[in-house]
């Protein structure tokens, strides 16, 4: 058993993805970002969830009109779809996505992580 | 978007999970249940997550000690492993499961709903 809250209170690093629990070939994530870092990118293989645990989240998507989400609101990134997301303050964040999914999609960037960084 | 709070405050009755979102191969439900009607089974073919929106969730897995989840606790029932949940005052639950899962495994009871009936 995990909790959701003290997990991403522990987090130390923005942009930094933490495996908190799985479930078939899925993970379950906590991450916290401030700013504008991530890259366009998209996920070719998995769609992802994203559920704001506190604060506000800017979701773009590349021809679309920006998503501002704030705590419980959960939205789904459809495979394929180019994306970028970034906030003005601190924004606590609960990932869903398949677990070989690269959180940066294809593109290397300075926030990229490897999957075996993102296991606690 | 869906916000989790609000489509929670909306269910109407009892053990009757309503899907909100999804991801690939999984849904993400809400579900509100009081009591103990949920009856003994296991999901042969999905590992499924409990989430507590608010109240106290019982989960008792067959031969372990029961565990008791709050606010933000985030429990993995693994496929296969036969449990029940049961609560003594209301509880708001978000479930992740694949959409293939029946609710009560292959256990007909009072409460099962099938698949269809928790599309919104």
């Amino acid at each position: 058993m995990v909790n959701i809250y003290k997990a991403s209170s522990k987090l130390e690093d923005y942009y930094s993805p933490k495996v908190i629990a799985e479930l078939n070939d899925t993970y379950i994530k906590v991450v916290k970002i401030l700013g504008d870092k991530v890259p366009w990118h998209n996920h070719e293989n998995s769609d992802e969830v994203f559920l704001i645990l506190n604060g506000t989240l800017r979701i773009d998507i590349k021809n679309c009109t920006s998503q501002f989400l704030s705590e419980g609101d959960l939205f789904t990134i459809p495979k394929g779809i180019t994306h970028k997301v970034s906030s003005v303050e601190e924004c606590k964040i609960l990932l869903i996505e398949k677990k070989d999914t690269k959180h940066t999609g294809t593109i290397s960037s300075s926030i990229t992580k490897t999957i075996k960084e993102q296991l606690l």
